[in-house]
């Protein structure tokens, strides 16, 4: 399915960075939740651009609800949201159009939409795009934590300057998650951010960009949801990580490490205080066979360097098929990390409220 | 979807380690594809435990077509496939059916199936249901090949032990592939290979388990294939990676490598001769926002160590609902990684032949 | 989606007359529901030909559970069940099959599926198919049945000769339902039914095949069930049931009688008594707005006459790409309506099974 | 799926009748088709109300193209366009929110939507819902008449007055194609338009309403399209037609008048000029076995009297829980029947387009 994901709760995105308007439309929501506007707001501004090693680009992203909801709750139709793409210069893009830059998409669109994409700003594969996919989320999150279930990211590790890790103790963790949703760089150690945003303020001097490992930890999540193949927790959670544009990895438990692991170690061994069932370690996040055991889900998503760079890079001129040199202009962020962890946040709720609700069925979700 | 994957060509899977039998089917073949049965078999060969570091089961797994196929062609209407599960001990599995194994599925199958699962042999997570997706990738292959698409995977690394990489130049990476394709442990390095046969004796020695790292390539794949969001060629394949039991991790290119790479680094830069466009580098896999450009795609899975080790293990019973101690009994497998890396092919091909369809229209692949 | 139906409960159809087996997977259903093989023999035995009026073929149509069954009960894990075609002798089409047969599918076949289809009594067009239909669809009237949900259909009329209408009473609806449940021929007036069974008689004796109109109420089926649009109660029913071989019509409550009233006739009132609402007639067959108002559901399928009659008939030879005269030689029905209706309860249950479980999560059907 | 459509051209559906706004997201649009806006507005235009027996409420229904289309032509990214609902008075319909409106889905949104719905006028079920439905229609027509293929729809019968048939001669019928598209009352014989247009003034003086019979044809629609079961093209078409609201009855060919003929009329015999097959009836419809023969596809729908009358009626009021007397307000249509065929032509396109785009693939409809 094209734009579309889910089965029970439906998120259909659509624009460009410069159509009139980007938007998503969410099917299967309960009637009758309240949305928290506050919240919704509080996520897109965890999107925006702030600080020093972001780009100073304005954006105001006002979300617009076109339907669904009624008198401040949803209504159980479609829900559509709406944010409007105001003041946006076009000419710009028209003389670097037929210059591939290297990473991005310019090239893979044109073969696909065969040259009728929307080329100003990267079009339908603009970071941007990822606004709308916030408020979505946020939807969801509010849903999931009116249930009692935590999400939250962090910057793991910034150009390998690592971060702490997340607690083993849910007390902790849940605690982590809590700061997590305060602050504007997602790091657990301050001085590991500030260390993380002197190395992008270095790259940034360069003309260069950096990229990050995401760590996200969903707490309080019910055992029991998911399916042993194309469906597993790890499938759908994937499928949606992957759909973040820069990510180029995705990793549960162990991840990676356990391939050089003997079984002896990687084995989550369980343990039980005659009441519920825990495992000692995590090395399988919180998944066997593609199923949820209760314990905290850990994933971890790969997020490649900004690809606009200041730095010339060689590459082809497609309108008159010879090798060229790419000098971009514009404003670009040297980093985008810090701001991809809310995507990370939403896309995960998304895909876990999809889960739960065709488990429990949708109308669990409203109370 | 439960247990049913794709689009264009959908796959439904069925079965049981212990069932009368398990099977698949695909919906959405062109008609008229001579299925070619010797590689039909020779895949499943692949699958099969052999040597000594396989278990000592025997499994003579021959796939018998219910539907959709006459006088050896593809109908285009349902192709089901099934494999008969004979001769398989039941009474085993009794006694120590309480006994939760850890990194198995047995707890969250007792969570989402509220104990109506059929605990025999791992029921339906058994790695034997990865038989009839093999089957079903055969087909898929088979089509790509006679595309000339080419797939292939090797242990890039077990327990640490690293093979030699695939190989940036074309022909060479076909040469490598054809090689694949022939061996029965899949690595390039036939060094390396013994290498990694020798740690993984010693572990199953040890009553220990090891596991790895698959590494996949495809070669001569059109671009222009896939979706930016939701359905991007990652969404897609890591759904149905992550459905291959055991695999922990996916990533792409550079993968997690990326995460501690400049933008300057991490860029493919473009080329051109004057007729085709290619990419100076792969640290992006070949896909760029979520779309095939054209260049081989690169991609690697992390396979955990097997579950079912020798080593006494921690674990709860879930009957009397304490903690016990847990020896398994029985033949398994101290590695699987070889015989997962038809798996990989084969999901892969799965995931390809479904997005190449919906794009081609279905009667593409028939000739 | 080819050959599979259904977002929640879903089925995935496969087989042709004469393949090895043709059969069905049923994904989605909840865990430990005991199936009543009982219950499955019955319907399968309704669809069975018998008695004068049908034909001679002997089906000893047993079904093979190779899945998602353990000790008798469901395991939520898909459930595959198939039927043999044993004993089905080929060579008697070949002789035939450039002929095409008048209203059955052969040139639509021919023009999809390209000279591959298998053509051999009709392939996977065959009447055959319903088989496993109705063993899906026995499990799935067994679930809705737990729920206190009935589901009934009679000969409204065949050949124009009506039977007597369905009750607008409940108890005495429920009490036909249970009538039509246990007699071979559907009909609520012994008279009528033997009125109808002389005119396929008749029929036959000339060489010729009658059709019919079947009329199905569904009773105590919960409100608020359906979509406003795309997956309305009726788009749902009307989907299943265009997939019965022969349906030509559908309609629901007044059907295409409703075009010739008034709106003050037409139109549904309201009443209570205080406690639940109810209307107070049935013009649109207990659907508004494609959501169910807790009314018995009421609707009709037209079934064309069996298409093969003895009678010479005008068609084309293909090979030849020339006219030609086709006699029909072999057993066949003069009439199907009888043995259709238990397929119509069963295309009925599925669609309204699946559209239960997704309001209710599909837990809810395992009681 | 909720308000979604399709497997190749998935259309997603959105709005209420007094929400901010309405609209359709359309995906799987192959890139660069130059939308023809002038036949988007006359599509709109015919079904705005109009003449002597159409409500005088006036809307100017413009849209608003948000995204997928760039410089007039489709860019192959999810196309979003928007009406918005300007100058609603919502007020009105606070006093009879309560009062069941018989045949309207009031109650039935109360039993799905828990009182959570937006009752005024109608919400999500409004008939306003269906002039997004016709741009996104308008659409599909536009790309599947750039291949040849024809579609309109006329009144067969409006209480009971016939119209004139359509011809079975191609030249004739695509006249009257030609002419239905030029018509705002959508009739072959303008004598029995103006009985109907007469009758329908009748109607709306005594304060009631009436419906009427649709008749479709496509003309020049490739054969082969469809699926034998649950996709075939009768229960994609119905699945469509029964999303206009109003529409209780769908049948194809001779439809419920087949289920009273004998096998030897009921059956469409072949011929050939060495060429080409044709039927030499049309009981079928176009359709044998759920696959498209080639000739012209023949259906009809069965449409209610409007449900808002001025006479009164016998109702429920929700909140006293309560028998009440009904007496409806404001400006109604005595008569839909000849704005709904535009609805009807456009959700033909939409279903015949999404099955031809699956078969030839999306590239396809780009020319």
């Amino acid at each position: 399915m094209k734009s579309i994901f889910g089965d029970s709760v439906q998120v259909c995105l659509f624009g460009e960075s410069h159509s009139p308007a980007m938007g998503v439309v969410i099917n299967g929501l309960a009637p009758g939740i309240q949305l928290d506007l506050d919240f919704l707001d509080r996520q897109l501004d965890k999107r925006r651009p702030k600080g020093r090693i972001s780009t100073q680009r304005h954006e105001t992203d006002q979300v617009r609800f076109l339907s669904g909801l009624f008198n401040g709750r949803t209504t159980g139709t479609p829900l559509c949201m709406v944010i409007e793409n105001s003041a946006q210069k076009s000419g710009d893009y028209e003389k670097t159009r037929h210059l591939l830059r290297p990473s991005h998409a310019d090239y893979t669109a044109q073969l696909k939409y065969l040259g009728c994409q929307d080329y100003r700003g990267g079009g339908h594969f603009s970071g941007r795009l990822t606004a709308p996919i916030v408020a979505a989320g946020a939807v969801a999150l509010q849903i999931l934590r009116s249930k009692g279930v935590l999400i939250g990211t962090h910057i793991q590790s910034l150009y390998g300057i690592p971060d702490s890790p997340f607690s083993q103790e849910e007390a902790e963790l849940e605690r982590q998650l809590d700061l997590l949703d305060e602050v504007a760089f997602p790091v657990l150690n301050p001085q590991a951010g500030e260390r993380m945003r002197q190395a992008v303020e270095e790259a940034a001097a360069e003309g260069d960009s950096l990229g990050g490992v995401l760590e996200t930890a969903v707490l309080h999540f019910p055992g029991g949801i998911g399916e042993p193949f194309f469906c597993s927790v790890e499938s759908r959670l994937s499928q949606l990580l992957y759909s973040i544009p820069a990510v180029k990895g995705v990793e549960f438990g162990a991840g990676f490490g356990i391939a050089a692991m003997k079984g002896s170690d990687a084995n989550d061994e369980f343990i039980t205080d005659g009441k519920t069932v825990r495992t000692t370690t995590s090395s399988n996040g919180g998944i066997n066979g593609g199923i949820t055991n209760g314990m905290p889900l850990l994933f971890r998503c790969a997020v490649k360097p900004t690809p606009s760079i200041y730095k010339p890079q060689q590459t082809v001129d497609l309108a008159a098929m010879e090798n060229a040199e790419l000098i971009i202009q514009g404003r670009h962020d040297p980093a985008i990390i810090h701001r991809a962890r809310v995507v990370a946040d939403s896309m995960t709720a998304l895909a876990l409220l999809d889960l739960c609700s065709e488990r429990f069925g949708y109308l669990w979700m409203g109370g």
